[in-house]
């Protein structure tokens, strides 16, 4: 397996050096590159992602991230010149987002119950085009505009992405979550295609709600859920819910997937660069490990996949939910589960 | 006091006789105009707002509004139609919508502390604006697109309005929610704008958050938000994990406020029509109760909105909380407590 790392900013070195312990506790035959991108490459060299750097990940299996984001860097410069560009260029149209309440772990909700949803998150369109502009700036004239470009080629195919995936599942269940009643006309394409595409899955049930009432759903009854599809932008928020309620990201992982295997897929724990827990070796890599398992999954090896996430199962299960968090000790604990 | 009611679809008429119930009880000079407008006209005789209608509105100090929604109603014709095209025309930029844990009230959230915030929500631009549209429709090569509108004047009367909301809090906290890294151009001007009113406001501490990353404080630290100001869409979205962990959007109030006083604002439950629940006398009124203090605060009755919500707050720490809520009852009560 050649696998891309980048490390990135603040605590991403530290939670990926676990994630490739425990990868390579249990597929041996890996070859690592690392690249070094994010803010200190923006603040030293002016580069986010050169186009020949991007061409060199395109050779690899997959990409495994830390994190990238600096207090010190302007808001947007890395989300958009790298990790944005890296989505959109090796077109990463499923954001793959499993929560799941872990044996174990506190939920911040009284009586969470189970949850196991999958959501799937689109990765390529929506309001994160970067289609937007700004006219008369600093000036009482100003108008600020961001468009949402939507595609049946975009919606299509992750919406049966979504169905795959349902289909595979004991409930075989799937949420379409968007703004059917405000923004009619994304919303409409969105539950057209998911109406075409459930003709072919009739085993698969499928329930619409908008963002704002499945924003409060997954907090009362967040058992209900199977598989979610939804665009972009209401992605991103629902699914920091979802991991909000199945005990935060320190525990969500995540795939940005290729699902046409044109390009490498990238696999990054949802949390960011958490600088100020950056260096003390107390950042939790478990949602590092976890997009390891799906990094593995996506490569074929589902086999090893299981064992990564029986070990992260094992390992939550019988943690201290008090005890202080130590990157290294939890990457040996879970390396030697999963490799044991 | 002219007061304009829609009482809506749904259990909409139910929790409007109980809001004008208090009402009356509170401020006996009240004359009232029912107006007939949502699902069940719309069906009868396709209309939905006549500009006659919305003149006559226009005559009024306040609209009351129960709510609109029927499933027999294709998704947006009654929100864009109706219930939006009252917002944009009678220029309601603020929407307010405060989110407390009262006493008595059982939050899903395990350890919910002091939950006290008011979230100021934009009402007339962003993504709610209704500029979109759709190429080669039913095709695989169809294109959905949603326009978000900003304006350095939409932008900063509502700022400016939520610093003064602010100011008068003991806490005097404000918090912008957007997603600034990814709509960047937007997210400056809601970030600039931010700043240049904070300058008038130095006594107001001010803080900043994704959308993400807030969704999920709002479920961990919900005690921490004092005021927020945020845009049309993530204000829809946040209002209601605020409602969700406050008790549900049975209690959740909300005031569509013209902040400038040229045209009535209207106040509203934040929960929808339930036609599950309609005619049964189940459905709780307190959301409207409380959106009728909104209404007495706006209209500068200070004394007769403090009295109707110690009325709410009393009521509901003395309620059974596994009684069933019978609606009549509960604005029985609350018009006896605030009136006595
Ligand atoms: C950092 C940011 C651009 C990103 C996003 O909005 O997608 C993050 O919030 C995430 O969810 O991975
Ligand atoms: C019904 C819908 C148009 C409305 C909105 O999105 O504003 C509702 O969700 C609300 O929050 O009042």
């Amino acid at each position: 397996m050649r696998l891309a790392v980048i490390a990135g900013d603040g605590i991403g070195p530290e939670v990926v050096a676990e994630g490739l312990k425990v990868l390579g506790a249990v597929a041996p035959d890996l070859e690592t590159t690392p690249y070094d991108l994010g803010a200190a490459r923006w603040q030293r060299t002016g580069e986010l992602l050169p186009d020949s750097v991007l061409e060199e990940l395109r050779g690899h299996d997959a990409i495994l991230l830390g994190a990238i984001g600096d207090p010190g860097v302007p808001p947007g410069i890395l989300e958009r010149g790298l990790l944005l560009r890296l989505r959109f260029e090796l077109d990463h149209h499923v954001n793959l987002r499993p929560a799941r309440l872990y044996d174990g772990v506190r939920s911040p909700l009284a009586d969470p119950g189970t949850i196991d949803m999958l959501c799937v998150r689109e990765g390529t369109e929506g309001p994160y085009v970067g289609n937007g502009g700004v006219l008369r700036r600093d000036t009482p004239h100003e108008v600020a505009t961001e468009v949402s470009l939507n595609t049946a080629f975009g919606v299509e195919r992750v919406v049966r992405y979504a169905f795959e995936r349902a289909t595979a599942r004991p409930r075989r269940h799937l949420t379409l979550i968007h703004k059917t009643n405000v923004l009619t006309h994304a919303g409409s394409l969105w539950s057209r295609t998911v109406e075409e595409v459930s003709a072919e899955f009739p085993e698969v049930t499928v329930a619409y709600q908008h963002v704002d009432a499945a924003s409060m759903f997954f907090i009362t009854d967040p058992g209900r859920y199977d598989v979610i599809v939804t665009d972009n932008l209401f992605g991103d928020i629902v699914t920091d819910v979802a991991a909000a309620v199945t005990g935060g990201i320190g525990l969500a992982a995540s795939g940005n997937l290729d699902a046409s295997g044109t390009n490498p897929s990238m696999f990054e724990p949802v949390h960011g660069s958490a600088p100020d827990i950056a260096g003390k070796g107390i950042a939790d890599p478990t949602a590092t490990v976890l997009s390891v398992g799906l990094l593995l999954e996506h490569l074929g090896s589902a086999d090893l996949a299981r064992k990564v996430n029986a070990a992260v199962a094992f390992d939550l299960s019988t943690r201290d939910p008090q005890a202080q968090v130590r990157t290294a000790e939890v990457g040996d604990r879970l390396a030697a589960l999963a490799g044991g």
